[in-house]
Order: structure tokens, then C-alpha cells, then sequence
């Protein structure tokens, strides 16, 4: 006998854990439809070699690849963006552009599994390529408020940045090539503090204490988002560079107001980065008001070009991506998930053993009237089917036996209030009543 | 550069393929929930070991398998069955009996991609698990029937056999042990005819003329269901085995006729065999009355025991798989999927280029009555983005300019009738004459 086990990094989902999932991808679809983007597919096994595209050993280290039976390379995915720029560059021509698709899929990473970390999760992406117009960038931002919204969550705030605004600052220092050092060191603010990040400014980047100054001046821009705008125009008024990215930002408040976003969910936010070399333009991330601790739930950006390793056509674009585990544990955490482990709300219990073909009519008559039923299969005591129907989650019994079918009544338990009514036998009737009381 | 390609025998979705595909996909899982089944997900990554069962060669030749970096022998699923064996097996005490899930999810064989095979695919499972009555198996065929039916396919044909019908006659005619060799001489009926199956059974099983006579007798068992079922009954009058077979055949059409399902739907069919041993009873293919030639579209059956590799609680069950690739094949055949890359019916241009927050307020007004809209995200010419409308497959277009604005006004362009309609600039009164018009 093989002991029945799962690979350490990977899980099970049962139904009180994945209907919660499904509900959510379904949202995220929902949304990502309603702005035109469209699903696409990709294969999970790709030839090695387009997967590591221009990645060095990272990738390498945490892909799962070997040889497949015809002694090709190939790996599982690790992320839907490669698998992306591989798409765009294949299909781009028969696409045409704009192009927008969502792309809800699994991935592997064979990464260390302390700190919680699963190598097995589901990536939620919708991305605009083909156009570099900051109507993509400002529908970007309402598709991340929408989903937020759509899944129940009043307050979250949407933190906003653009990388030309610290690359303006650092050509204005003709410090433009030491980008990365400087990144490098800024990222530790929170941690290490203005001084010392001026000293590994100095040490790695050369930079000057005024240089160094200017920099940080920058990390201490604050305020509302005008009061910010204010203060960025001042630092950055003769580099061109920075003001577009102030421009872009404006453009993207503007245009958020006129599609009836309330000022208070978009903060502008200096500080995020988001990858220090991918990122070009407008760079996303999203904070649950009551959970920021848990981190950004939904991030993302803007990118010159995705898919360079695999053609010359230049496909700058804009995309994001939900954090579907980490807004699940957000939601459970905010009991904003009810439990439950059925998908159907109504439940009939087989008591009376010769009267299953009047069962399966009623409930195939409920089933027409758009409600969800589950009939138990075997005529068992009453109370031992309710104490299933209990135990699974169902908000409603509906229960009849010889007696009742005859007399054409039915009794209804609301299974959570644990009141019960009779009611007259008809499918139609039954289900009015029931839909009135499923909120 | 790297050249874009995929694995031979995988492919990728374009939206105008993916977007069926995920209809069809939400077709069965709102069927599936209808009867109460609920989602669970299993790692695509097992322990080979867990994978491979007591399953052979076969499976582990057709088996993507490799070391992962712990040195661990892992394979990457091949089916849904085995997984949800090993999960019934570890989790049962947790789910309780009945316990009814659905799966849908891809898998992978290393197969030869000849006659147009695949080596990743989509499965849609469904199973009821822990129960012997008949109302599982009853509910399994009313679930294909409605499933067939929200398709959108009315003509379909559901046959309905029972595995206890043969081996109850092979018991009668002490062949039980012979059932093997049987089964695969039958198998062979229709290819080299009624002589050559009687010698092949001689040859591999040692029966004489008359056993032969009456195994093939039950191969001529034909007419309607009712002409069936008594051919059957004289066949198998003392044997209890295959008279409880027929019993099953016989609750199995009376509860689905309760539930409303017309009779010319389930046809009896003693020949369908599906798995020579998997399946103990009830078995089910189903059939385009258009398309037969393409097989069955839906097919599953009753087992004794789904898990007993990994514990030794016995599990019986019946389930079914919906053919997904197979019936997408038949609806574009059938003409009955509508072309479309695009997921909204509804496309603003932007065409006046001082207007982008009209134009975004606009979308965002018109999401909120429930509509999908895609906003072009570049002022170009109005013929070049009504072009790109077109061939995106959006059905109405929303054009207004500077004057439009100012004066409350737009176009409505029904874009396949090829007709337009000055409207007011309204979003609920817009909503409603789209949605008047969207059959």
C-alpha cells in the first residue's frame, strides 16, 4: 500500500478552501472582462531555452526542467510574463495591436518552502501591449480598483509612482549610471536610515553629499497628492524626463476622478520601485488599509519592452497582476469569507425509500428554477442527513416523505436561522421563498 | 535572439480559441454546482511513486517524470482519477461520505502526437464518492443530460450499459474467470465480425459453440429500451448478478424520466464497454445524433473501489469526464460557436484627443450598468479604430466627439448590422438599448 501524501511546498485544496478560490479567480475574470481583455493559454512545459530567455542562473536555480522523452530540455513555467513575451512575439503579428489579455494560471518555483512558501501557485495577469498612451496606464489603475472593489474590499489604497521621476533626478546629478547602486541603496531607507544610505551611496556609487542629498531629497517628498506633485516639480523643473513622469501621473489622477474613483484609494508614493530593472514608467502597488502589513495584493507597471529576447518588434505595454493566496489570507483574516463546502444552497434528504423518482423531480424542478440542490443519494434517518447537510454548509433543507408528497406539502429549513415553514410542494413557489431569504 | 516557438504537441490558446473554451469550462462547472458537486485542486506535481499506483508500464512510459531538486522521483499528473484517489484516500475523514467534487484541470501524456494528439490537455471531472445507490448513478446521467444540454446541443444521445449484465451472463455460463479474454474478443465485433470472435473466444478463453452462442446472443440484444430490458430478462433470468444489472438499467430510466428527461435521450446499449476493468456497473458514453463519428463526448461509469492503493477503506463511487477538446471540436463543426477575440460587446474609440477623461468616465459609466467596454487607448483616425473593432469581433461602437460631448449626444454603431443611431450621451439609457439588441 502507497502512503496517500502530497510533495513538501505543494497542497491540496478542498472544497471550503477552493470555493472561495474559484470565487475569487471568477471576480478577477469578471472584471479583467469587462475592459476587454481576453484570455489566452499557454503550454506549462516550454523548451528550456525559451524559458531562461536572457535569465540568468535565478531562474535556473528555482525552475523545475529535466528531459523530456525526446531528450528536448524543457521546464514548467515559473511565471506567466515569459510565457507572455514568448506569445506576443509568436502571435503578434495575427493579434495586432493593442492587444489585452488576462492570463489565470499556475506556476512552479522550486523555491526554499520556510516563510510559508509554496512552490506550486496561481498567477492572476492582465496586460495592454502595443501602446504606450497613458489611457493603458490610468485603465490599469482602474481595473486594480475595480477588482478591489468587486471582491467586497471598501478600503485599500493604490500607491503610484513613476520610475522616469527618480531617473529625471539622477541625469539632473549625472548620475543616471550608477542607477542600480543607487537603487540598491535607497531600497534600505526604511531599514538602515538617510545616513547610512548616504555613506553606500558614496561607497558604491561615487556620489557626492550633495548628489547624495538631492537623492534623498527626493525619499522625503510627503504630503497629499497635489502637495507631492508640488514638491516633485520643484526638484525636478529642468529635467524633462522627471516632468513627463509627473505629467503621466497627473494624467492618471485625472483621468481616475473622471471615471469616479475616490481620491482617497490612489496615494502617490515615491518610494515604490517594483523591480529595479523592469519597470520603466508607472509602477503600481496595492495596500489593504486594514492589512498593510501583509504587502502590496495587487502590483504592477509599465515596461518598454517585453519581449526583446524573441523579436525585434518593440512591444512596450502595461500590465498587473493579483496576488490571489495573499488576498485570500487577507480575506479570511477580515472574515470577509463565509465557510462553506457545498456549491449548492439547497439540500433534500432521501427519507422515504420508495419515493427517490419524486426526489429527483422535485430537485430537478428546483434546478430549472436556477436554484443548486443536492439530493442525498441513500434513504438514511432524517436527523443523520441533516447533520451532513449541517456539517457541508447548506442553507436550506427541503423535507417531504410519503405524507407530504401525497398531501403536495413540504417542510423548508432555513438550516442557519434553524426555523422551518411548511409550504405548498411547487418548484416555483419554493423557489421565490428561498431566493427572498438567500442574501 | 531565441526563437519563439512552442513544444511539439503543445500549443497555445489565442483568444479567439481560449475564449469557447472558457465558456464551456463555465458551462460545466454551473452544471457540475447544480447538483451540489464542489471544486477541490491536487498538485500537477506527485511523488512518482503516488502516481504511479499499481499502474504499470504503460503509465509510466506515457509519464512526464523527472528529480527534483531534493532528488525526489516526481511525475506531473496524468489523469484526474489517480489524484483524486490519493486525495479521497489522505482527506476522506475530513470530507465525510457522499462527498461529491468536481475537478477541471490539465494533464499530460508524453503520447505520440500522431492523428492529431495532444500531450497537455484539459479534464473535466466530476465523481460521487462513498456511496451504492443508485441515486448516484441516476443524478450522474441527469448531469451529462443538463450539461449536454446547457451546451446548447439538443440532440445528443446518452447510451447506458451496466458491466454487471456480462458478467452476470458470463457467470451463468461458469466464464467468470474467462472475462478477460472475452471482453477483448468482443471488443472486436464490429471490425472482423460474430464467426471470428466465436474463434478467437475458442482460441483465448477454451469456450465451446455454445457459450460462445450465448455471450454473442447478448451482443444482438437490440430494439428500444423496453424491447432491450426484456431480451435481457430472458438472457439472464437465474442469474442475480446480471438481473441486478438490469434493475439498475431499469431505476436509472424511471428516475431520469421523473426528472423530465426525454426518453429518446437514453438509449440502452449493451455493448459499450469503456475499461475492461475499471468499471463494475453503471457505464455511460454519450453521443452527437450530428457528429457520431467523432465518439463520445462524455463518458464514465460506477467503480467498486477508487482508492484502495493507498488505504483500506473501501471507496466506491461513479463519475464522468466531459470530453472538452473533443466537444469544441464538434460545436465549431456544428457551427455553433459564435467567432469573437474580444470579451466586452462594447468599443469606444478615442478619437478626439483632448477627451480622454470623457471618453474614461464614459467606459467606467456604462461598466457600472454591467456592460463590457473597451476604451481605445490612442486618438488615431476614427476608420483605423473602427477597423480594429471589427476585427476584434465587438458588436456596438460608441462614437462621439468634442461636439457630441458638449451637445449630450453620441453614435451608436451596430457594427455587424452595419446600422447607426444618434442617442443621447446617457449610460443607462446606452445600457439599455445595447442590452435590447445583444441576443
Amino acid at each position: 500500500m502507497i502512503e496517500p501524501r502530497t510533495l513538501k511546498g505543494f497542497r491540496d485544496f478542498l472544497p471550503e478552501a477552493m470555493i472561495p478560490r474559484e470565487q475569487l479567480i471568477d471576480t478577477a475574470r469578471r472584471v479583467y472582462r469587462s475592459y476587454g481583455y481576453s484570455p489566452i493559454d499557454t503550454p506549462v512545459l516550454e523548451l528550456l531555452e525559451v524559458l531562461q530567455g536572457k535569465g540568468g542562473e535565478e531562474s535556473d536555480r528555482l525552475m523545475y526542467h529535466f528531459r523530456d522523452h525526446g531528450d528536448r530540455a524543457v521546464g514548467m513555467r515559473f511565471d506567466l510574463t515569459v510565457p507572455l513575451a514568448r506569445f506576443a512575439a509568436q502571435h503578434i503579428g495575427v493579434l495586432g495591436t493593442p492587444f489585452k489579455r488576462y492570463h489565470i494560471a499556475k506556476v512552479w518555483r522550486g523555491e526554499n518552502t520556510h516563510r510559508g512558501r509554496y512552490r506550486e501557485f496561481m498567477q492572476c495577469d492582465f496586460d495592454t501591449i502595443g501602446t504606450e498612451s497613458v489611457a493603458a496606464d490610468t485603465e490599469t489603475v482602474l481595473v486594480v480598483h475595480d477588482l478591489l472593489q468587486a471582491i467586497g474590499i471598501s478600503d485599500f489604497t493604490i500607491h503610484l509612482n513613476n520610475r522616469r521621476i527618480l531617473n529625471g533626478l539622477l541625469a539632473q546629478l549625472n548620475l543616471a549610471d550608477q542607477s542600480g547602486p543607487i537603487l540598491r541603496a535607497l531600497d534600505k531607507l526604511h531599514k538602515i536610515g538617510a545616513d547610512k544610505v548616504a555613506a553606500e551611496m558614496a561607497a558604491t556609487a561615487g556620489t557626492s553629499d550633495e548628489q547624495a542629498h538631492q537623492v534623498l531629497a527626493l525619499s522625503r517628498v510627503s504630503g497629499t497628492n497635489d502637495e507631492i506633485l508640488a514638491q516633485l516639480e520643484q526638484l525636478l523643473a529642468n529635467n524633462e524626463t522627471g516632468m513627463a513622469g509627473i505629467e503621466t501621473l497627473r494624467a492618471i489622477l485625472r483621468g481616475a476622478a473622471a471615471a469616479g474613483v475616490e481620491s482617497a484609494r490612489i496615494k502617490l508614493d515615491v518610494s515604490i520601485a517594483r523591480g529595479l530593472d523592469y519597470y520603466t514608467g508607472t509602477v503600481i502597488e496595492t495596500f489593504l488599509d486594514r492589512l498593510p502589513e501583509i504587502g502590496s495584493v495587487c502590483s504592477g507597471g509599465r515596461y518598454d519592452d517585453l519581449a526583446s529576447v524573441y523579436t525585434k518588434e518593440r512591444l512596450p505595454g502595461i500590465g498587473a497582476s493579483l496576488g490571489l493566496d495573499r488576498l485570500l489570507a487577507a480575506l479570511e483574516e477580515l472574515q470577509l469569507i463565509e465557510k462553506t463546502a457545498t456549491t449548492a444552497p439547497v439540500f433534500i434528504p432521501y427519507f422515504d425509500r420508495d419515493r427517490l423518482d419524486d426526489y429527483l423531480k422535485l430537485a430537478a424542478e428546483l434546478r430549472q428554477q436556477g436554484l443548486g440542490v443536492e439530493l442525498y443519494p441513500e434513504s438514511r434517518k432524517l436527523a443523520a442527513q441533516l447533520k451532513y447537510a449541517d456539517r457541508r454548509g447548506f442553507r436550506f433543507a427541503i423535507v417531504a416523505g410519503s405524507r407530504e408528497f401525497e398531501a403536495g406539502q413540504c417542510q423548508l429549513k432555513d438550516l442557519r436561522a434553524g426555523t422551518a415553514q411548511d409550504l405548498p410542494l411547487d418548484a416555483a413557489q419554493l423557489a421565490t421563498v428561498i431566493r427572498s431569504q438567500l442574501v
